[in-house]
C-alpha cells in the first residue's frame, strides 16, 4: 500500500512527464512578504521523498477554507474546520501538510493524531500559545493511522532549520505535498490593487479526485495583502466555485479535499473588506484567476491524461444547471474514452447532456469543437440537427492536446459555466487497477 | 462508424467470449403460445449479420413499456410512447427492432422513418389496419439516418417467410438486436399461477449503457398469460425498478433505452389484474425475477468486464437512498479499477458512499466482501472502524469472477437495494477509445 506511486508513474511514461515538468513548473517566482515555507522527509514516503510541508506566517494571519462535502470527512478536515470556527478565521500562524497518509476513516485516534500535530506546530512556533492556531491537512492512503513517531520529531526540525523564503523553499513545499502527482504545482503573482502592490502564492496537489488508494485534492493561497477574515472567506468561496469546483479527473470526491487561504497583511496598505468595493472586486478576480490556474494544473496532471479539455456550457437556465451539464459530460466514461481515441463522437456528448437532468431546449441545442489554434470551430449539432461532419477536419482538431467543447443549451436563461477535464486512457486503468500488482 | 464492432470484440478476447457464449446462451427453451419471432439480415450491419428482428403476436396483445428519461429521446422511443398511449396499452400486434442505427438525434426525418417502419409492419400483418399497432425500437449509431432502402423491403420478407416458434427462431431474434454484445441474451421460463401454466420469454441487448458510438439497452418480455393492460404496466415498472434500473456498466444512460412487455393471453385462464391479488403478486414476482436474470446478462456482457459484482446496500433511510449509494459505488472509476486490479481497496468504496449525498451513520457503517463460494465474509469496516485485513484472504476472494460487496449504512431506516455492476478494464478503454483506430 505504501509503494512509491510517483516513481511508478515516472517509470511508466517518463518522456511525457519530463515534458509536463518543463512546461508547468516555474523556475523562479515572486513570493509574498512575511511567510516562511519548506518541507522535509520524515520517512513516511520511501526514498527520502519530501512528505511534510509547512507554510508559516511571521505574524498571525487571517484565514479561510472550504472543505470536502464527503460524509466521511478525514480527521484533519474536521479539526481544521473546528479551529477556524473557534478562531473566527483570524490569528492563524501556519498550515501543516503531511503526504503519504490521509488520516481518513481513522476514528477517534485519527482525530487525536491530527491534534498532536497541530499542537507540536503551535508549540514550536510559540511555546506560550494557548489555542490551536494551525490549519492541518493530510493526503495519502485512506484508513491507515499516521506514523506519529516519524512525523512529530520532524516538526521542530522543519520549523527551526528548514524554512526559507526563496523560490527553492516554495518549490520544496510544493513537492512535500505530492502523492501521485507527477509535478509540483506552484503559482505566484504580483498584483496591484489601488496602487498598492501585493503578492499571491499558491500550491495545489492532486491527480485524481482521489489518487490510487490515496485521498485528496489540496490547494492553498497565501498573500501579504491585508484582507479581512469575512472578505477572505467570501473571496475564497467565490474563487473555488469557479475553479476547483469546476474540474474533474474521474469524478470521485475525496474525504480530504481542502482549499485554504492565508492573508497576513505584511505588505501593508488599507484593509480590504466587502465595503472597499473596488479593491475587493479586484483582488477577488485576481485570486479567482489564480485559483483557476492552480486547479487547471491538477487536470494537466490528471492520472493517465493525454488531453486537457475545456467544456464551455452556454445559455443554461441557471449557473447550477450549466455546472451540472458540464460535470456530467466531464464524468462520462464514454465521452472521455472517445476523446482519448480522438473520435469526433458528438453523440456521446449529446447523450450525456440528455441524462444530466437539467432543462434543455433540444431544438435549439448547439455543439461544436473549438480548436485551440484559433482556427474556425467545427459545428457538430446546430439547433438540434446533426451536421455533415468533415471527418478530416475533426481528426485534425482532435490531434491537439488542448481542446474546447462548446455547448449551447438554448434555454434563453443565459447562464454559462467553464469546466476543465481530461480524457480516460489505458494509463488511468493501469495506475488505478494495477497499483499493487 | 459502421465497423463490425462485434467482430472486433470477438477478435480481441476470443477465448473469454466463447466461454460466455457457452455459459449464458441457452441451447433449448420453452416459449409462450401465440407468438412468432425471427430475424433477417438487411445489409445495414456487415457480413450478413442479423439486424432486423420481429416478435409478432398471433392475436392483439396487451402491452406495456418503460422508456429512457434522457432528454434526447430517439425517434422510435417517441413514436412507441405515442402509439402505446393512443392504443391504451392494448391491441398491439408486434415489436420490431433494427440494430446498427439508433435513429437518435435525427430530427423530424427520423420520426418519419420510424413511422414508415411501423406502417410497413402493420400493413404486412393486416392490410386493412387503420391504426399503428406495432412498437418499434432501434439500437446502434447515434445521429445517422436509418437506411430505409435496406430495411423496408425486408419487413415483408421477414414476416412472411422467416418467422418461427422454436428455439432457433427465438435465438435468431435475440441475435438480430445485438450491437457490441458478444452473446445473444435470451431467457424463457414456465410458471404456474393458481394452477394455470404460463410461459414467459424475454430478450435483452446491451453491453454498455451505451455501446461504442452506439445507443442502447433494450429488453422485452412476452408472455401468453392474460394480464390486463394496467396490471402489465404496473408489473413492468415494478420489475424494471428492481432489475434494469439496478445495473450499471459505465453509468451512461442512452437515448434509446426501452423495456417493453406483451401479454396475449393465448394460454387461456382468467384475466390477471390488480384485483386478483394472489395471481397478480405471483406473476409480478416471476417477471421481476425474470427481469433480473435478463438485466444481469447485460452486466455479464459489460464491455471489457472481467468481474460481475453484486452491491448489496442495507439499512438506508429509504429505498431511493439505498439505490443512490449502490449506483454511486457502481459508477466510481476508482472502485471499478480497484476491482479490476483485484485490490481490496475499501477506502474507495467508503469514499464513494461518502459523496453519494445520502444520510449515512458514519459510526455504524459496515463494509464487507462476501465471497461467492459460501465461505465467511471478510469484514473491512465495522461500525466505522477499519479492520486489520488479512491481505491473503482478500486476494483469495478477489480472484473470483463473481463478487459481492455488502454495505450497511446503519441509519435505522431498514431500506435495502441490490445492484449489479462490473469492473473497468483496459479492454473497456480499448473498445470505447480505439473504436475507429
Amino acid at each position: 500500500m505504501t509503494k512509491p506511486v510517483v516513481g511508478k508513474r515516472l517509470f511508466s511514461s517518463l518522456s511525457s512527464l519530463s515534458n509536463k515538468y518543463t512546461k508547468y513548473v516555474p523556475t523562479s517566482g515572486v513570493y509574498p512578504k512575511g511567510y516562511k515555507v519548506g518541507a522535509v522527509s520524515t520517512g513516511v514516503k520511501k526514498n527520502e521523498q519530501l512528505d511534510l510541508s509547512i507554510i508559516k506566517s511571521d505574524s498571525p494571519a487571517n484565514a479561510a477554507a472550504v472543505f470536502t462535502t464527503n460524509k466521511f470527512k478525514a480527521a484533519p478536515v474536521q479539526l481544521s474546520k473546528r479551529i477556524l470556527d473557534s478562531k473566527q478565521n483570524a490569528n492563524i500562524n501556519a498550515i501543516v501538510i503531511n503526504s503519504g497518509c490521509a488520516n481518513a476513516v481513522t476514528g477517534v485516534h485519527g482525530l487525536k493524531d491530527a491534534e498532536k500535530i497541530v499542537e507540536k506546530v503551535d508549540q514550536t512556533i510559540d511555546p506560550n500559545i494557548t489555542e490551536h492556531s494551525t490549519i492541518c491537512m493530510s493526503t495519502g492512503v485512506i484508513g491507515q493511522r499516521l506514523q506519529m513517531g516519524k512525523i512529530l520529531p520532524n516538526i521542530p526540525k522543519l520549523i527551526n532549520e528548514n524554512l526559507g523564503q526563496d523560490h527553492e523553499a516554495w518549490l520544496k513545499c510544493a513537492k512535500g505535498i505530492m502523492t501521485t502527482d507527477t509535478f509540483p504545482k506552484l503559482v505566484s503573482k504580483q498584483v496591484t490593487v489601488n496602487g498598492q502592490q501585493y503578492v499571491i502564492a499558491g500550491l495545489s496537489k492532486g491527480a485524481g479526485m482521489i489518487c490510487p488508494n490515496m485521498a485528496t485534492l489540496l490547494g492553498f493561497f497565501v498573500t501579504d495583502a491585508p484582507i479581512a477574515p469575512s472578505a477572505l472567506q467570501s473571496i475564497l468561496t467565490y474563487a473555488v466555485d469557479r475553479s476547483f469546483n469546476c474540474i474533474s479527473v474521474d469524478g470521485d470526491m475525496s474525504t480530504n479535499d481542502t482549499i485554504a487561504a492565508l492573508a497576513n497583511g505584511a505588505a501593508g496598505g488599507p484593509t480590504i473588506d466587502e465595503s472597499t468595493t473596488d479593491s475587493f472586486n479586484l483582488i477577488r478576480d485576481e485570486i479567482t484567476d489564480f485559483a483557476q490556474q492552480l486547479s487547471q494544473l491538477v487536470v494537466r496532471d490528471g492520472e493517465g491524461a493525454t488531453k486537457f479539455v475545456t467544456i464551455k456550457i452556454k445559455d443554461a437556465l441557471t449557473y447550477k444547471d450549466a455546472h451540472q451539464v458540464a460535470k456530467t459530460i466531464s464524468n462520462s466514461p464514454l465521452v472521455k474514452t472517445a476523446l482519448y481515441g480522438k473520435d469526433a463522437n458528438w453523440g456521446r456528448i449529446l447523450c450525456a447532456i440528455g441524462y444530466s437532468d437539467v432543462p434543455v431546449n433540444t431544438e435549439k441545442t448547439n455543439v461544436s469543437f473549438v480548436p485551440t489554434d484559433g482556427s474556425a470551430e467545427l459545428k457538430l449539432l446546430v439547433n438540434g440537427e446533426p451536421q455533415q461532419i468533415d471527418e478530416e477536419r475533426a481528426s485534425e482538431i482532435l490531434q491537439f492536446k488542448d481542446l474546447e467543447i462548446s455547448v449551447e443549451l438554448g434555454t434563453g436563461g443565459g447562464a454559462d459555466c467553464s469546466f476543465w477535464t481530461c480524457d480516460l486512457s489505458h494509463e488511468y486503468v493501469t495506475i488505478n487497477g494495477d497499483y499493487r500488482s
